[in-house]
């Protein structure tokens, strides 16, 4: 999520091969460094992911400059974008070339956000193929992974003027429908908060599945959800004329 | 949704091949008979089910008798939901020889609920292969077509034991949300409740664009979420020591 605040990216930590194969990664990943913290969510194929994330870590020579770029080099988060999406085109063709002819999905696709010196942060989703969108304020967030569930809440609560923590707040809301209706997603959650103008995050915490506050938010969700269901009227809709209608 | 009380089926009636090609049809059938009320909602290909709903109409030779089966001859609603699955199998297969080798996906899926002579109404989902499963209290509720962003609430908030207006509520505000996120799902709205013990449906009704209660419905619970979420804390987490955390 990008508001005029900041940033907040939140990710769980569960990964399956099938329902039978089911560990936990962490899957926001964040870099900080001189004059700037930067956070990677991913979503689909580990091993292309942490392919692409190695491939970073080790630097990826320009073909122009020749010189190795990292996330630490990277003078703007577009170009940390694109990096990233150069690393993630790396991997999956990698993985494809090695593992020719079989079925398997080598598809990942990334959340890059964070900010690198002054101005705001930037936040862009880099696709399997290793082009990018950013984030804009008509929409102020973009979601990977199981987005369904979840969307609903962010369409209706959260604008580019919301607040930081409101911002946080209904982020762990959506998550919080997420895990209710999808077993694929599950605890503990790792939550990166970077407020505007600044390059240290204001949040970089782990909510485990003992998260006192989690835990009071989900309740209370649970209940306000129940009592609004109670205080909207019953139906009038009334029986109508039976007959076959098409 | 299948409750102790009854049944409630809800169905939209925007169509579209494309974002440029949208348009409304029905998609909740509902046929009343001789001590009976069958009601067909359809997602998917819309000429493959209307196809199947063409043949059911003429009704469809069994090969052991050799009677013409309908909606109105078939004997309990398992029997209507495997003649509906018959129905559907035989439109699909004949499209996909007639647009041989055409990329199209000619797939309907299709819930198949109601009430024959005395007993509880029933619900069944049709896959696109004909074969089909039946709703039961553990999870009372089938969904078709754009089921994600709906299921949250029923997820939440339906039980077996929920009261049949109460189940008709609880639909609407999973339609309102998937609504809300999803513009291939529009007003307007068909309903079907059937209470049961009874074969002639409670409520048929036809959700329009202008309709105080569903309107009401809606702004009720954009501000009860609205509310839910203010009168949950601020999360209390605070900025943790930086570093490069992987």
């Amino acid at each position: 999520m990008l508001v005029r605040d900041g940033l907040v990216m939140i990710a769980d930590t569960r990964t399956n091969a099938g329902v039978d194969d089911v560990s936990q990664y962490r899957k926001l990943r964040v870099h900080s460094g001189d004059a700037r913290t930067i956070g990677v969510a991913s979503a689909g194929s580990l091993s292309t992911t942490q392919a692409a994330m190695q491939m970073l870590n080790e630097g990826i020579v320009d073909e122009a400059t020749e010189e190795r770029e990292t996330l630490d080099s990277v003078p703007s988060m577009f170009r940390a974008a694109r990096l990233v999406g150069k690393a993630l085109r790396m991997a999956r063709t990698g993985m494809k070339s090695v593992a020719q002819g079989s079925e398997v999905n080598f598809d990942a696709t990334l959340l890059v956000g964070g900010s690198i010196g002054v101005g705001r942060p930037h936040l862009f989703l880099v696709y399997p193929t290793g082009n990018c969108i950013e984030c804009w304020p008509d929409t102020p967030y973009l979601q990977i992974g199981e987005n369904k569930y979840g969307k609903p809440i962010l369409d209706r609560a959260l604008t580019y003027e919301t607040d930081l923590y409101e911002t946080l707040k209904i982020g762990l809301i959506s998550f919080s429908s997420t895990m209710r209706s999808n077993l694929a997603v599950g605890l503990p959650l790792d939550v990166l908060a970077i407020r505007s103008g600044t390059t240290v995050p204001e949040v970089i915490y782990r909510i485990e599945s003992d998260d006192a506050y989690f835990d009071d938010l989900n309740a209370r969700w649970g209940e306000a959800l129940r009592h609004a269901r109670e205080e909207i009227p019953t139906p009038p809709y009334a029986p109508q004329p039976t007959g076959t209608a098409r």
